[in-house]
């Protein structure tokens, strides 16, 4: 049922978005004992691959249901992806935040032109507030990961880097809400490839684990991970693609997420946010899966708080 | 007597080192009030521009000289690209460095394969030790900013720009030793275009500034400045050519440096360290001079000690 449309959204989404670069290092290669092609999202518009999603969402609204704009709950990078998209395409975007998201996030919405309704910071919160504007808007409510469109746009990133590395052996990617990495294993279906397709995990915050395991969506009692993008859990709409594409998942502490992030800063000059260092730090705890492979990576954005950083 | 020799260095030293790309940014166009267009040398093999002159120097060596290895003494990033250089061309390169030159920076000379040797932190410590194995090795001493084949090789980063973007206005480049500006003003020639050069330098080493006005080498009484890669002097082998091309120097606070690099991180997720960081800072002291231009900024890289960030 899914057939065709990563490729489907990649024609329809690829004149408003950047077809980001696939970084090499020497020295990382040599570290990780295999050949890494990192596709560095954190180049994208907005910081990450999450306007991929976005746009392929707002361009399968009707023109009726696009002037009425859209509206997102996001913690972060899909609240900036979304303002952008929507800014892009001259509709408004009502983003409901967390109170205690990081400033920058913040400040990426409102400078990409979205209108921020902020909550309480629980799931039920931001769920009903959301429901309120949909309600008083007649907005169209697009969720960050677990929206068939949104997931199709993001498969596109995993689909531009096997178009350019068609014998890439295995996919790492981190793993929020699911979106992107079922995406990325429905775009690994799309170009029909012998390629496996890893899960990266923070142990805080390893839900999508637990979910592999017992084949139901598992929930997180707390979230004490750096890594604040994978804070989510998994959702109806992606849960069954991952549970029939994704080989594992690898968990990481958050020691190595950091000492995974710095060690890509220090390397490439590429700025990756620690949700997007989970998947290095998946690469370099478990060599051996990865020994004299071709591993192709999913770093997927770079909005970190500089005021903050953890090293 | 230097027509069509930046040319003529990219085409032997382009199949040794990285095209490195364009960067823009709609937002800090935005704040600029102008159209920028980023040349990112921190994507550089080695993390900095240097590796094209230290390429075409060694290349325009006899084999015989190229044998016996190379010698340079550096504060930093010449130390690696030369190391570098000297290693994908598979010859030895000793590296004289001050006792109190950056880890990273140290380290990075090993990585690549430099041989270090140690000498106190003052300019005649450096030349003495460097004349010391140009004696015993019979190598050959390459400065870092003053030979003429490392200063054809450093105008290469410009010379690609301006072959993407014909249309620049105003190239701004960063002065330290003076090979990176010197090549630059090469290069505009050797294209055949009405554009300026204008160098940006820190207030705290305003040695370029003041012998533009002078018309004579001067020197820095102290060097307080965070752009650790900016605190040496001019050579009589660019200082004639900087003294005929570059249109003017403009001076920038430490504050505007580290503000500067941090809205650059930020914007564009790539590292770039202080000494590349005085070419924004100076284009956004100067808002007036650049209007609505279309500005050629050199990046000259992008080694920075994570454990020791500004902000």
């Amino acid at each position: 049922m899914h057939s065709g449309k990563v490729i489907a959204a990649k024609k329809i989404i690829s004149s408003h978005i950047h077809r980001t670069p696939i970084l090499r290092s020497r020295l990382l290669n040599k570290i990780a004992n295999s050949q890494l092609f990192f596709k560095c999202e954190s180049l994208q518009k907005a910081g990450a691959y999450k306007i991929r999603g976005a746009t392929n969402a707002i361009l399968n609204l009707t023109t009726e249901e696009r002037e009425k704009g859209v509206v997102t709950h996001s913690s972060g990078n899909f609240a900036q992806a979304l303002s952008l998209a929507a800014n892009l395409l001259g509709i408004p975007a009502y983003i409901v935040m967390p109170s205690n998201a990081p400033k920058v996030k913040k400040a990426g919405v409102i400078e990409y032109g979205g209108h921020i309704i902020e909550c309480e910071p629980t799931l039920e919160a931001r769920e009903a507030t959301a429901a309120e504007i949909v309600q008083t808007k007649k907005a169209t409510f697009i969720h960050p990961s677990n929206d068939i469109d949104v997931i199709y746009g993001q498969g596109t990133a995993c689909l531009e880097l096997l178009e350019d590395h068609t014998g890439v052996d295995i996919i790492v990617c981190p793993v929020g809400g699911g979106g992107l990495i079922a995406g990325s294993c429905l775009a690994v279906n799309d170009m029909n490839l012998n390629c496996t397709v890893i899960g990266a995990e923070p142990f805080e915050v390893d839900d999508a684990y637990r979910s592999l395991i017992s084949k139901q969506i598992e929930t997180n009692q707390t979230t004490n991970t750096i890594a604040d993008g994978l804070k989510t859990q998994l959702g109806d709409k992606n849960f069954p693609i991952i549970l029939d594409h994704v080989d594992s998942i690898i968990r990481v502490t958050e020691e190595e997420i950091v000492d995974a992030m710095k060690l890509f800063w220090q390397y490439t000059k590429v700025i990756i946010e620690p949700s997007s260092a989970v998947t290095l730090a998946a690469v370099l705890r478990e060599k051996l899966v990865f020994q004299d492979k071709k591993v192709g990576i999913i770093l997927s954005g770079g909005n970190v708080d500089l005021q903050n950083l953890p090293f």
